[in-house]
C-alpha cells in the first residue's frame, strides 16, 4: 500500500544529501513524496554561487530553485518551496498554517527533518522545531474542525554533517542501494556544492559497510542514517 | 519465515515478568525461543516463599524450578537453567562457553535480555554483560572452528521494574494482545511473586495505551516496551 | 506552617491528571494552591468535545473551563485562567507580567510545571521555559521595584504522559494515598478526556508500588512522580 | 528518632574530606555512624608519607590508620578497616560478605559512597559497585536466612574531587555549618594530605553560598553536596 | 601573532566573574579583545544598587556601565553596551545585525559565551543562543556581500555560577596565574556584586589546584574553566 | 622537545586502522612511540585467515604478529604483544604489572585507548578500563617506589567503528595528511583485514573535510578524530 512521507527541511540542498536516498526509495514504491523547503538556502549554503562575479540574491534563490527542481525530478519526488530567508531561518505564522494543511492534506505516514542540536546551524534546530510543532498542530482535533487531523505520524531525522557533535545517534540504517543512482544524479545537479557529491557518496558506502555490520545482506552497498524521534509500534521483536 | 529468538535472563522469573509477551508472540508463530535462566532467583527474588516456615535453599530453587517451567510451558517456550547462583550472580567462564555454544546452536536473530545499569539490581547488569561478550564470542570466527559464527544479532533490552532510573528508553512498543492470555497464564504459576501480577498486567495496558498513542491500531490493548542496543537494517523508512 | 504552591501549566487538564494529587495534598494540610492554566487545552486535548456534532470554540472553551474549575474545587485549589490559546501556546509579554504579579503576591516555595523536552507537545516545553523565565524575573530586585521578589523557589517537573522519551526521571515518588479520593473525583468531572481516568488511575498505584519498593511505608497506595530541576538544600542527608 | 548511617569508602581519608560534614552531623544528633574504609589508600593516596625517607608499607598502613581513627573521634564516628589493598582496590567475596553482615547488623537508613565513573581513580568506582552490590545482597530474603534482610536504603554519593568530569550532579546541599569545626578537626589530623584542607575548606563555602542560592537560610555558611542514585519518597512536595 | 577575541555575554559583570582571566590574558599578549555585553543587568544583577534607598533605573545602568568600563580598563579590553534589557534579554533583529557585523569587522578567533541551559538564568541562554546564530549568520557568503565572512570559530562556554546543575563538563582549564592580579582588580570595582570576589578568588584557586591535578605546572595557582562547543583541530596529539 | 606517547589496544590490528596516523605523526617528529597490544585479535579479528583451509590458532597468530610488526615498522613504532587472548580478552594481574612497569619506564605525555562502552565489542572496553586502572597505579607514589611515578597523563580515545553508537563524541580532530602515506602502507600490509582499507582511508578523508569545517587550513586531506578523558589544562584559550 502506497504511503505518505513528507520532508521538512532548511534549505534546498537539505533534502538531496542528507535524505535522497530515503525520498527515491519511496518514490520508486510509489509513495507520495513531498518535501517542503523553508529557503533556498541562499545566504549560507550557495558558496558556489557568491563566488561568481556579479551574484545577487535573485540569481541566488533562482539558481538554487532550479537545481532542486532539477534534483527533485531526478529522485521522482515535489518539492514546496517557502521562501522563509536563511541564516538566519524565520518561520512565520503563515508558513505554520501552510505547513499544516499540507500535513493534513497529504496525512504523511512519516516525516523527515533535521535534529534538535546543531551547533554548526541553527536554522537546523528550526527546522525540527517547526516539524515536532506542526504535527502538533495537525493532529489537533479542534484546528480547522472541516480537514482531517493526522495520526501519530513519525518523525526520522536525517544525519546531519557532523553527526556526533549534533548529538546525533542512528538508530535504523536504511539501504538505498537499488537507487543510488537517482541520488548520484540529483546530487550531480547541485552546482553551487559540487565539492560534497564525492562527500556524500563515500557516506552512504560508510553507512552501508555499517549497516552489513549490523546484520544486512552483503548486497547492501549504500545506506543513509535516521535517527527516530518517537517509539516504533510492531507487532515483531526485531 | 521461523526466527530464532534466545533470552538471557539473570532470574528465573525475568522472562515472565518482562518479556513473556515477546517470547509467547514469538512462539505462537512458530519461532524457536529459549530463554537461559542464569539462576533461579532463589535468595533474592523469591520472597514468597522464604516467608513459610522451615523453607530451604534446595526447595526454594525446586519451586522456582517448577514454576519458570510451567510458565514456559504456558508461552510455549524451552527453558534451560544454568544454576550459577544469585545476589550475587556468578557467570563461570564455563557458563560463558555453554551460553556460546547455545547461540552457535540456534543462531538467533534477536536476543532479549536486561538493561545496561540498573542500579536496584546488579545481577541485571551481569546478565546484559554477559549477553553482549556470549553474543561476541560466538562471532569470532576463530572460536571453536567447527561451529558456525553467529551474524550480528540484535539485542533488545526487556523493561526494568524503574525504567527511568535504569536509563531505560524504549524504542518499541510491542503488541502482545494476541498472546496476552498467555502471558497472564504464565504469571499466575509464578506463586513466589504473586503481588506481581496485577502491577505488570496494569503495565501492559498502559504500555498499550503508549502504543496507540505512537500510532498502533485502536484494537492493540496491551504492548510491552523495549530498548534496542544496537540500529536496525530496513529497506524502507518507518 | 502553611506554604504555598503554584503550578504552571499548558492546558486546562494538566493540573488534574499530572498533579491532582500534590495539589489537594497540599490543599489539604492548608497550604495556598494556585493554578496558572495557560489554556484551555481547547484545540489539542478536548477530542471527546469535538466529536459532538456543532461544537464550535467558545463551547469547548467554556465546558473546558466549568470541568477545571469543578476539578479544582474537588481538590480544594484555585485556578487563574489564562486563554493563551494553544496548539501552539503562544505566551504573551502580558501574560508573563501577569504571572511575574502572581508569584509576587503568592510567594511560592514550590513552582510545579511540565518537562523541558517533550517531543509529543511542545506547548509543554513553552510552558516549562515561561516557568523558569518568570521565575528568574521575579527574583530580580529591579523588576517592579515596589513589589517583592520571590526567593530561590523550587521547580519540581510533573509526569507527562510518556515519560523516558521525554527524558523524565523521577527523583521524587510523593506519597498521595490520603486525597487520592480528591484526585479521583476531580478526574471524573474532565468528561472530555474521561479515557484516562483509568490510565492516570493505574499510574497512580504503579508509582505507589515503586515507592514502596524505594522504602515507603506499607500503606501507601498511590503515588505522583516529579523531577526538581534544583538541587535540594537541607540539614540531614536523608 | 535515631538514625543508621554507613558510609563505604576507598581509601581511608575519602570519609574525612568528602562527606566528614555530613557523618558529624548525623553522629551529633545521635545517629548512628559507621564507616567502612576498604583500604588505607597506602599506595596511592598517601604522598606525604611516602616523601619521608625510608618509609615502608607497613608504617604507611600505620599511620594511616591513626589518623583515620583520629579523624573518626573528632566527627565522632566509628570505623572498620578492611585492609583491602589500593591501586588498584581488590574486594574479595569474604569481604563482600562481611559488608552485607555489617549492612543487616546496623539496618542503615542511608548509604554513602562514591561516584560510579570516576576517570581519575577506578578504586572509587569499584567502592561504588561494592555498595550496590552488597546493599542488594543485604536485601535478599534467601541470604542468610537467620538475620534480617535491610530495607530500600537510599544511596548518597559524595563529591569527587573534579565533580564534572566524574559526572557528578548534586541533588542535595547539606548544610554543615553547625558541625564544620568538627570537620576541619578532623581535616588537620589527615597529615598525609595536608595540602587538601584549604581545598575542602573552601569547597566547602562554595557549596554553602550554592546552597544560599538555592534558598538555604542565610546563615549556612559551610555545604556538602550529594547526589542521590534511588528516588525519595515523601508525604510532602518539597 | 595577535589573536581576536570576542566575548558574548548577557549582563555587565558577566565578562569579569567568568571569564576576566582569559580575557586580560589575551589582552596582555597583545590580542585584541571586545566583549559584547548585551545588557547592564540592571533588573536582575544589582542588588547592592538596589537596595540603597531612592534608586532608579538609569542610575543603576549609569553604575553598572561605569564599572563595567573600569573593570575592562582593568583587564585591558573593550566593551560594546547594547542595552537590550535583562530579566528577560530581548536580543532583537538589529542587535543580531550588529553582532554580525562587529564578528566580521574583527573576525574572531574564540567567541566566549554562557551555557547552552543555564535553569536558573535564561538571560544566559539566550546569550548563547545569540552566539550560535549570529557567528553562523557571519559565516554566511551571502550575507551583505560587500563584507567578509568569519571562518569556523569556536566557541567556548565559561563557567556558570553553578556548573554541575547546567551541564558545563570543562574540557579546558587555563592558567589565569600570571594575571590574576588584573581579574582581582577588575573584580574589586564591581561594588553592585561585591559579595562574589572572594568566590571567584576562590573559585581560581580551586580549578588551578584541579590543573594542576590534570598535569599543569606546579607554579600555576589561578585557572578558569572552559567547555569548547566544537571540536579543536591539531596538528599535534595532546 | 620529544614526547612519549603510548597506545593500549585491544587486538593488534587496531593501533593502525584507529590511530595510525597519530601514531605516524608522533614517530615522524622524533617522538617515543610504544604500542601494547593486549591480544593478536586471532579468534574474532582475522576472518581472512580463517577462511584459509586447514588454518590454526598459532598460525593465525604468528601472521597477525608479523602483519603488526611490519605496519608498526612502516609507521616507524614500536609493539609490545601480550598475548592474553581476544574475545573474550582477558587482563591477568600480571599483565597489568607489566603495563605499570612500561608506563613508569616511558613517562608517556598521552596515552592511546579504546572507548569506554563499545557494545559491538567488549574487549575493547576492557583495553579502556585496564588504560585507566593501570595509569592510576603508574601514579600511586606507594607502588613499587624504587621507580618514578608517572604524571597526569591525557588519555585520547580513537575511533571506534560505530562512533555514535559507542557515545563516540570527537573533541580533536588531528590533521594527519603529512604522514597518511605512512598510514596507508601500514593498513596494506594487514592482509586479514584488507576490506578496511578503503573504509578507513574515506573516514580519513571525512574526518579531513570535517577538520576543514571546524578550521583547518586548506590543505589538511587526512584527519583521525580523538576524544579526551580528561581536560586539557593551556595558557592560550584556543
Amino acid at each position: 500500500m502506497a504511503r505518505s512521507i513528507v520532508a521538512i527541511t532548511a534549505h534546498s540542498g537539505d533534502f538531496v544529501w542528507r535524505a535522497g536516498g530515503a525520498l527515491a526509495l519511496a518514490a520508486s514504491r510509489g509513495d507520495s513524496v513531498r518535501v517542503i523547503c523553508l529557503s533556498f538556502g541562499e545566504r549560507g549554503e550557495a558558496q558556489g554561487l557568491w563566488k561568481k562575479p556579479g551574484m545577487d540574491m535573485e540569481t541566488v534563490k533562482r539558481v538554487r530553485r532550479e537545481e532542486a527542481e532539477a534534483a527533485a525530478e531526478a529522485l521522482g519526488v515535489q518539492v514546496d518551496f517557502y521562501d522563509l530567508g536563511d541564516y538566519p531561518l524565520v518561520v512565520t505564522d503563515e508558513a505554520r498554517d501552510r505547513i499544516v494543511s499540507t500535513l493534513r492534506e497529504l496525512q504523511p505516514d512519516t516525516l523527515l527533518t533535521h535534529v534538535a542540536n546543531d551547533p554548526y546551524n541553527r536554522d537546523h534546530n528550526i527546522a525540527h522545531e517547526t516539524s515536532l510543532a506542526t504535527r502538533m498542530v495537525a493532529q489537533a482535533m479542534g484546528h480547522d474542525p472541516g480537514t482531517t487531523p493526522i495520526g501519530a505520524t513519525q518523525v526520522q531525522m536525517f544525519e546531519p554533517h557532523q553527526p556526533e557533535v549534533c548529538g546525533f545517534v542512528p538508530n535504523m540504517l536504511l539501504d538505498i542501494t537499488p537507487v543510488f543512482d537517482r541520488k548520484r544524479k540529483a546530487m550531480e545537479v547541485m552546482s553551487a556544492q559540487h565539492h560534497l557529491i564525492d562527500y556524500y557518496t563515500e557516506l552512504g558506502k560508510r553507512r552501508g559497510v555499517q549497516a552489513r555490520r549490523n546484520g544486512a545482506p552483503g548486497d547492501v552497498v549504500h545506506a543513509e542514517a535516521y535517527q527516530r524521534v518517537f517509539p516504533v509500534v510492531g507487532d515483531e521483536l526485531v
